[in-house]
């Protein structure tokens, strides 16, 4: 028997009260059950994405909430600026490209964030852009883009371009504001910060964005969102929903508005800060600047053969997994989630992994390194 | 405290053992975990769809697969004839008029099934068609169709021709084999027969159709099973799937194994014949022939106020979910589901209660009469 710990950026852990609501009975999604269900969802989710507007549940992975905004926001032909700084960066790109569009690429090292100055330069040399897209954080590099920058910026150049933002996973771990930080859409998944399984997928947009939903004629179905928002006034879905997913993000919300949104926030920056301090102490180097670090995912740079050890002991000999780097940081990076159902105390227990499976490759002594640091952070605030 | 019973054509009940996988702790889905179970998975799936080619598994709702199924099978301004006889074949339509497609309708009376001969007249006066599309239980109405036949006729059109088939309220439920029944495409959900909570959607097709994906320039994405096949071969995914429901379609279909495909489909067989001699012997009307009556759902009719007394009374001092109409057979019947993990004595349960309530409101005596008919149904093949 062995403990397991699910530290990727996605899927994971799921709270035993989440498990217990899902698995509490089946309900018709045409009762009163359901409408009450959704009822209760509504407007707490609202205050997750930072939005007085509704927020769309799709049932289905994140991806489909990238090519939902994506499909209702830009129509045929219009010119839109894709920011790829990494995987789910250039995933965007590749969506963009399957439909009609004029696609622009903004892009950034892989590990860096966008360069307001520079990204404003971009974007005055192009005419009549009408979408800009960016991840908040990018997965796959674990930056935390400057959003609210970008936000203006966009406005800036023109009031009625669109800002789409991906916060798959930021959104539950990180502080939002729709308004403040110009976003028409922010979209996410059930998978990351808010502590679901896979398989829910949200669009919150504002009402200007919305009205491009409902002129936009680009042939789509399943992800049609007019469909969605006008079966939401009527607290149901036009489609049958996961619905025990959804059971689950009622326990979700619940939990979170307990504990406190502004406290959720404050624990995923202590997570952050707790493990990047340990990282550096075990001579590890970061991806990521600290002004840029996002608070749900942090990576970490070494060799490869460093590496694939570290991963697999921890996998094998501790029951924690943690995730590689992908596409051209594959075997460059490792990382590490730190996001929804974490505490404090899952990211002793790594660096207290990690520095026993470092001395013991390096032969050198790690131990009480890390956790030293870690600890510093965590108590000093107190 | 109510004992909750959930009769409705999807969402059906899920199993304890089923629940209990589910909330077994989240894996990663690129982990070796992962690419186990989709390797588990993989085989049992097929006997269920009756195919020796693939089963995709998308994470969304059933509605999702048909649409899945048109844009993959069906190129641009290709002529297609969608078959409608109720609620999900009008939605198939709409799915199909969505997208630059000559849509051709064949209308089935709601509550009929397709008359071969009538069809393969209808047929024979088109010219061109690339793909017939139809349910295979219509869902709103309770008629399963002769799918059989239907292919037959397809094929003796045009050998190239693609048949594509819903199977969302039956696979599980009734025997299918896409060979025999010149199926090249058969579609479904999680939340019927498969005892799941809704949230996947399947696709099964044979190679001649799956060459017409790979040459088809439709735009999509999510729903482009190009990427499915692809990452099917190595046990994977293209996207984050919705795992804890992956999880418990392994339980679900070993649970099916264990009782046996047949046995599965002579359960279902069972409980629709017993349901149906109950009615009749509760003076209600039956929607549906005996030769189309859908092993997995039923519908019946009466007067409006009756019907919705049973449905209220059913709910309220029973616990029993079962359905109304849809669109225009709202108000005009009622439907029982009785798919996936549902047995002979929940029949008894919900026949006994409509006994009751109809004795009480019709001031006529039901008491036993209902059951009686059941039970020699139940009986006689033993």
């Amino acid at each position: 028997m062995q403990k397991k710990m699910l530290m990727t950026p996605g899927p994971t852990p799921i709270p035993e009260n989440v498990n217990q609501r899902m698995a509490e009975g089946m309900i018709g999604h045409r009762s009163s059950d359901f409408t009450d269900l959704m009822n209760s969802i509504k407007p707490k989710i609202k205050d997750v994405f930072g939005t007085k507007d509704d927020v769309v549940i799709l049932s289905s992975s994140g991806t489909s909430s990238l090519e939902a905004a994506m499909v209702n926001l830009a129509a045929p032909d219009e010119d839109i600026v894709v920011i790829v700084s990494g995987a789910f960066g250039a995933r965007f790109r590749a969506i963009a490209e399957t439909f009609p569009y004029n696609v622009h690429t903004y892009e950034v090292e892989w590990g860096d964030a966008v360069d307001p100055g520079h990204f404003k330069e971009f974007l005055s040399k192009l005419d009549n852009i009408k979408v800009v897209v960016s991840q908040a954080c990018e997965t796959s590099t674990a930056v935390l883009h400057p959003i609210t920058e970008i936000g203006q910026i966009v406005k800036d150049y023109d009031k009625d371009t669109l800002f789409i933002v991906d916060g798959v996973s930021s959104v539950g771990g990180t502080k939002f504001n729709l308004t403040e930080s110009n976003i028409d859409c922010l979209i996410s998944g059930s998978q990351k910060a808010l502590m679901l399984p896979p398989g829910l997928a949200f669009v919150a947009m504002n009402q200007t964005a919305k009205q491009k939903v409902q002129s936009n004629d680009i042939p789509r179905f399943y992800l049609d969102l007019n469909q969605y928002f006008d079966s939401l006034d009527k607290d149901t879905t036009p489609f049958t929903p996961a619905v025990s997913l959804i059971q689950g993000l009622d326990a979700v919300l619940d939990s979170i508005a307990e504990e406190g949104l502004e406290n959720v926030f404050e624990r995923h920056m202590k997570m952050r800060d707790m493990l990047r301090a340990g990282l550096e102490a075990l001579d590890l180097e970061l991806l990521v600047k600290d002004d840029f670090a996002s608070p749900t995912v942090t990576a970490f740079k070494s060799s490869s053969d460093e590496l694939s050890h570290i991963k697999d002991e921890l996998k094998n000999n501790f029951g924690i997994t943690i995730a590689g780097g992908q596409k051209h940081l594959k075997g460059k990076i490792l990382r590490i989630g730190h996001m929804g159902y974490m505490f404090p105390a899952d990211i002793i227990v790594v660096l207290s992994a990690m520095e026993g499976i470092l001395s013991k490759y390096r032969q050198q002594n790690y131990y009480g390194k890390a956790i030293t640091k870690a600890q510093e952070v965590f108590f000093n605030d107190l």
